[in-house]
């Protein structure tokens, strides 16, 4: 995601709107007809791999799915030959790997583009992309004030997301237990990007000020004592009490959600984390469509042939 | 099973019948093209899910699969939250889910059409359907004389199959041990829909007499001895004996089957269950283009928009 | 594979070479438009599953995964049932399955062709058809100098390669440890076939000679001592020192490969063994094609119907 410039991310997602018709299976496309998205999921996924299938699939392309369980994988073949061989079978690869580095690893070895559909602690861009397109269609993108709340030490798809909002001008406030902090060297680069870092504990001081509610699960493994962990969730947890003191703010989550959003709010026009799900599809769909149909056009033949 | 009217029923038998032919593979048809099912299995399944996506595929159709095992499910999402990004994803979902109720739950939070593909000890429509339809096509559905065999207490599918039998005046003969027999209830609500009514424990009584032999397993675990599981099984094992007695009679069974049909059956002229399983591909193709055809033209476009 | 004549080998590898520029996604098909296959693995598969699956799609066909695991097989079904109702819903399946002699006995049961994608230690024959292509490709296939390294005695494929080569009338070398040596009977069939047959422990006495080196792995288990197994794979790897020695020569490798290819080879240009696994596709389209286009005229319309 720190590669892309702000300019590059513009553009997909303005490619992203211009196929959300498509997506919302209200027209037909056969763009990607005749192409084939390997679906490489070494770790369990509902929505990741899904909208990538559903994004191929609505645009007239074709998908195979390859998990972890039913392959070779078990017989201890490694990642870089079966990247090597499946590179050969398909036209790009959707890579989710437990291994931080495991998609610019697989890159070196595959034929086709490789798209990071989630690398272990490290990115997951997509991710980043749809949570901006979801901010830009449900509000605004530019000079946001949005606040990160739950455990943004080692959620780490959240830094991604902040170092992407600080081109765009954002003010980021920061609310999490103390033990789950951003890192001061994360929250050093955000600033010199561009960034207003702002950090509470509680998010009732920021609730007022801001136009976003980012929501990250804080994972029960994080907590030795199970106690604290109650504690803590009950402090960072979102309630339909809290939402009514802010009518215009909208409330984002990557999902699968838990115990951190209370039921009440999933109904509330504020919650925007079923829609924000939904735009995996269109935003998707333009990488896929920019890496199958621009990208291909504009690159010689020889990248894709074996 | 139990809110379709006879003349539904009817329809969608017809509707099965017309599309036969592509259920054969005979034609090509484009009817469904640019629809998606999600076929939603939490339980294993062979006939029901392949025969869902064969009946979208050969009615040019696309499938999404989803199991339980390779999903948020195993990060402790819930059902309803599941459901609705899902349905954001695609036109009509199947779902098999081991819950009662499930499918009426998720239909709740769905915005396209849910199919129940079975929950749990509940129900399973379409079983019910293509069984109806097995009926008519190799022998009949009016007046029927059938002989409903085997475990008649916790089988419920044979249940709904006996209310939807009542609509066509059936005389439903219960050959099941004691153990074993439909509840009273059951058999009160039968009576007064109209079926006529018989029970027997042993199926020599009335072999002679029926058009359909519906065989349901008998699951060894309902029997804390096995020894008399073992007596049971004997007793209400359909052999090539048996059927002697009876050239006009059809076998059918829901499978998978194991100890409760001879062998020497599976090559006889009367067994029909392989015809049977087919028969789910004609009907499930019915259920779809009439929900994703026939009901999307009749109802404003917003049900199927996120 | 032994009962192919040389004649149907070339006819199969011909059309292959017809159909490989579908299989690079150079050009776009619709030749198995309409036509459904069933992958059914009852084991894990990487390369096989996929490049059938790749192959019917690039030839516009459709695709049903089946695995062990989310199947009825867990409940006991018996694999003649299941192959009965399965044949019913495509037009052709591939069989991957444990038990040496499952395809044959499928192919009793199957309204539609099986085509044997590994049953056990037995037979895999499009494993072979596109050993043979790749050497075609990637060197000749007649008069052919190939030594056949590794256990020689358990991996069974490479039994029916040799059969195949010596209607090629190859001079085939095999490298083995004394424990997993070729079996006598099979050594004598192959001469009675016209092949020449050297042995030989040292894989260094024959690789000026030779034109490919078919690497076959050398599995563990196959040694209770672990110290035995350290000692006898070092013999027999492949080493970029090894091949300085014979520019000429191509390396080939069923895949997975784990210890018995050292991995600076895998850059060279003798490698070839990630070609072999892309020759999987065209291959597999060849006889998909053969079966669902070419047979399917040829025969009367019954064979495929239920």
């Amino acid at each position: 995601m720190r590669e892309f410039t702000r300019d590059e991310i513009d553009y997909i997602l303005e490619k992203a709107a211009s196929l959300e018709i498509y997506a919302r299976g209200e027209r037909k496309s056969d763009m990607l007809a005749g192409r084939i998205l390997a679906n490489m999921f070494y770790e369990p996924s509902t929505r990741t791999r899904i909208s990538f299938e559903v994004a191929m699939k609505r645009l007239g392309g074709d998908v195979i799915n390859f998990s972890a369980e039913a392959s070779s994988a078990v017989k201890g073949e490694n990642l870089a030959d079966t990247i090597r061989v499946v590179s050969s079978y398909c036209d790009v690869i959707a890579l989710r790997h437990p291994k931080e580095g495991a998609s610019r690893m697989a890159s070196q070895f595959s034929s086709v583009p490789i798209i990071n559909a989630g690398d272990g602690a490290g990115h997951h861009p997509t991710q980043t992309l749809l949570d901006l397109y979801t901010m830009k269609k449900e509000g605004k993108l530019h000079d946001l004030r949005i606040a990160l709340v739950g455990d943004l030490k080692y959620a780490r798809t959240v830094h991604s997301l902040a170092y992407a909002l600080a081109l765009y001008n954002a003010s980021i406030f920061l609310v999490s237990p103390p033990s789950l902090r951003m890192p001061d060297e994360i929250k050093m680069d955000l600033m010199s990007a561009g960034a207003k870092i702002y950090e509470t504990e509680d998010i009732q001081d920021v609730i007022d000020d801001i136009n976003v509610l980012y929501v990250v699960r804080i994972q029960r493994e994080r907590f030795p004592d199970p106690a604290e962990y109650m504690r803590v969730i009950g402090s960072y947890r979102i309630t339909a009490e809290l939402l009514k003191r802010n009518e215009e703010v909208i409330v984002m989550h990557p999902l699968p959600k838990t115990d951190e959003v209370e039921k009440a709010v999933d109904s509330m026009k504020q919650a925007k984390f079923f829609e924000q799900a939904f735009y995996g599809v269109p935003v998707r769909m333009a990488v896929l469509s920019i890496l199958l149909a621009e990208w291909r056009k504009a690159t010689t033949q020889s990248d894709s042939s074996f």
